[in-house]
């Protein structure tokens, strides 16, 4: 349930207001728009008489919300949520560029690949340093040590680090790490999503594999209800009867969570088509549908990569990627 | 089995090539660029010598073909394959923009919307007559009648007329149609298909709700291995397990088509979507991804449709998409 | 909307209430039991009073259908429906077991084929004539040659014979085939399916590889639309992700078909798994499930069959997989 | 890589050539079958000869092995693994019947349905303490309590116990638990399958909605790189575009698996299905396809479940089902 507060609400109404639902056992949320403040309501409403709250001097409008999503919802916050992270923003007109390895492999590898991203104008560096791999024989990533050499490529470059974590005892070793992904397998780990929810990190949460955009939004709703809201969505390619690549990449995904939610949306056009060279068509494609990002694999030599190569482009072929989503962003009215 | 020409081979030269690889019972598929003339041949090649093949003083290379398609083969043609029809051209960088109603239903309604598209900058007309419905009960189009009016409304507006066929037997109605389109149901009715080879005419095919691009690239060959090659391709979703479109539009199909094929690849957000609202937004993926042009569902009264309305912009939307799509066009280099 | 009469309505009251609701132009379809007759009404029932229609001495009971297929829908006919061909019949207890080659080769092989799988307890002949092909340059099936080689081992062995159709302009070709199979590629060939409802023999509806079981019951009703109720559904795989079997054979689709509809329903374990050695496991579930019969391809020499070797079994194998179902079918109560 | 080693090879070659195998930084897998034992490789074995390994006196044959996955290969341990626990044996043809509500609710409830369940022949109580929900707002389970009252329903009833674990951290709480039920959103939680595979106890893995056979394999292989070999596989439902079931219950999984794999497979009609009218029919398909097992959620009152009450059976239902799936299994020649 939603409440739209009158423009010239007191302080004292709304608190009172505030206070009131409380004690009938309501999770409050709140937010504050330009014009408008909307309290949205978590909890059961059921029993919750539209006409009584109406005619409370602090509320101009109330609305019921049908869909299972509250503080994921759009109604609860019309306008963009913005994820700020070491001064650089995500969604609003805020486009973020996220780059890097799957795997973090050498100390050489990640600083110079984090340069080359850095000069092309990404603004994120990523790079995998524990690894889901179906194959319990596969590489499995430098782990923590992993983490410390994309820390020191931040150092260098300044650029805010990505990385991938798979269990909840490794949230300690991701201190630093200023964005934290979850990806499409533990999209409905929901220990783990708890677990999230009680740390102020942003978290990049991926669309599982077969996962329907409403799952994806319940799963976003998990973290938020625990307290975290610092939430950017990733559409990364779902499953489907044809393999000509990896996943489809189900781009109307896009224009459709930004409906609903105020979350921001960005998209990972490598993973999702697993062919280098389809990604820099598929990153202007994900600009096109207002998509807030990329998120990228850049390598600087994919053929040796130790991880998923055919997907990766080379420093070379993201910088003139960069030169065309720079075209488009213009239009769009976005900014790097 | 290609054959790469040498570029100062004489015509007799080449004549003689020819009648001798049709003398082993070979097809011949020529397609002459500006620098290179290939040679492609269908039919059981398994047991040319290549190297006899490049003793001939004609033939610069020769290369197998694994791909079970090949007169759509990009290999059978390196250059774009542009189809014309009644002066309007579709593929290499000319945009063709399909516009009109899911469902013919009176002359005023079609010639309306016809003049209204032209305005907005519509290269093309569509409209159906004979409508494939689930239900044996449903509305089944205008038929014969709507075939008329589309071209009344053709006369008025000069715009090519695109209709969708649904049988053999209907061939003769549409002989004043411009392309024929023959619908993701029809994909794989091969007797339809072959017929199709017979008739000259442009077929726009659209690709089967579950069919690979392999197997879309297969139907083409059906009809162009009859002997016509003014086939243009169509991404309009495919079915997959989420349901918050009608179906996924699987936009990665155009890049890849584009790549291992020369036919011209055109988008389809109307039915892929399901969605007016989300139209506009796909329409721009679809130039951003390299399509050669989109068919869209434009209705004056998209409530009172007596067809798919919930998925039909209006004149006014339209107007507003073909903004947007000039300015991705002109970023692509792509004309109208 | 359905009418349920009364045990001891007179034939006049009948026929009169009948004459009147046919005044109000609906069609009707009536459906003797052993204790109760049953008026389905096929039309706009939107306006039609369930309290008028009660007053008639006639009517017992109204009951409007909500489902979009009315004719096929069980609410229509409670009964199972059973089919009847050359004096074997398909559904209620009577399990058909139609055996054969993918593709009619030559006479000595059908002829043998034929043999083998009737000592084995085959009750229908199966086999290819015309045959859909992804490719325009594989084998397409001997055509009306095939038909005469099947009718050729009708005469002799005595079974009724089932064979694909593929477009309207062949059903002069099929005169003397005793059930007329659709493919999964033609079951929303609706041009297709409303002329076969003008044809009075049973046909086999597979249904396609994306298709729901609503859209496989529409497209009966298509047929039964047109006069033909002699229709047996055929569950033939579906398209999923994981290709370890061709399609992924559906199961729940035979007790659900069964549920909604009194359509026989039938399997087809060697198209759905394409593996040869699964086929008789498959077979077994089916009948557990329900199934009214199956479809098996049955090769002398799968190693050397000209379509579709990897998913047939030899004459040896079917012997075996029969004595299998045999048992099967006791448990469940139901006869070759 | 595969030994077979000779029948009458002495312990003291055997154990020369695994010290031998072994300085080479190989992992052995032994496997002692009623006539013949066979060494597993597990490692890098692409620089092994297999003239020198055959020249070895205690070895017969030698095998490559190209699946991924080693130890859960078929080739790695010819005949059925057979798991028991707490006297119940699951493989060969011993079938498991696991019974019980989806979650636990209270005493009363779970000692009722324990009760009921084993009078019809269940031989293992299954009950959800920890539930995996789409929604933060959903009833979670009643966590270590429900553990505590499955414990208390074994004690009366002898019914070894089964529950989802969801978290690593929740293993202690397991420790009398019986077998370990990891759930399909989990089934590629690798962090978790790694800790599972060091503890003793046995693991139902379930299959994900969208993973193919050869995942879960490479699941069960994570498992038991770890050290343990006590998995049984679970087929229940994959995601498909049709919605008439919850699922669809891929019943071909189990003759692949059971070909491909060692491992016992069992199948959950009712997770799959979603649908309790049709659970016992695909119960009995499931014993038809070569199941070692189904696992199926019975309560007391489904109407007023906290949690999926719609795919629940009655105890009465669950007597019946039983009944037919005694007759099936007679058949196959397996006990309860």
């Amino acid at each position: 349930m939603i409440l739209v507060l009158k423009q010239n609400a007191s302080e004292n109404e709304v608190s009172g207001l505030i206070q009131n639902l409380k004690a009938r056992g309501l999770d409050i949320h709140e937010s504050k728009g330009e014009n408008t403040t909307i309290i949205g309501l978590v909890g059961d409403t059921s029993h919750m008489s539209e006409e009584l709250l109406l005619a409370n001097p602090a509320v101009s409008k109330v609305m019921r919300v049908n869909e299972p999503y509250k503080m994921a919802n759009r109604k609860f916050h019309p306008e963009d949520s913005i994820i700020t992270c070491e001064g650089k923003k995500i969604g609003g007109n805020n486009f973020a560029v996220m780059a890097g390895p799957c795997s973090v492999e050498s100390e050489e590898q990640i600083i110079n690949i984090a340069e080359e991203v850095k000069k092309s104008g990404a603004t994120f560096l990523r790079g995998g340093a524990f690894k889901p791999r179906t194959s319990p024989y596969a590489f499995q990533g430098l782990g923590c040590e992993g983490i410390d050499l994309l820390l020191a490529a931040k150092k260098i470059t300044g650029l805010p680090i990505v990385s991938e974590l798979m269990a909840i005892n490794q949230l300690e070793i991701f201190n630093d790490v200023d964005i934290i992904q979850i990806g499409a397998r533990n999209m409905q780990n929901f220990t783990l999503l708890k677990e999230l929810g009680r740390c102020g990190k942003p978290i990049l949460l991926k669309r599982g594999l077969a996962n329907t955009v409403k799952e994806l939004l319940m799963s976003a709703e998990y973290i938020m209800a625990g307290g975290n809201e610092n939430i950017i969505l990733c559409e990364r390619g779902i499953r489907s009867f044809d393999n000509f690549t990896r996943n489809v990449l189900d781009l109307s995904a896009v224009p459709y969570l930004k409906k609903v939610s105020h979350l921001p949306v960005i998209v990972d056009p490598s993973h999702a088509t697993g062919l280098a060279w389809m990604v820099p068509t598929m990153s202007k494609a994900a600009v096109a549908c207002g998509a807030d990002g990329i998120i990228v694999e850049v390598h600087n030599n994919p053929q040796e990569a130790l991880c998923d190569g055919e997907q990766s482009i080379t420093p070379n072929e993201f910088d003139a990627l960069m030169k065309q989503v720079r075209k488009y962003l213009e239009i769009e009215g976005k900014n790097l």
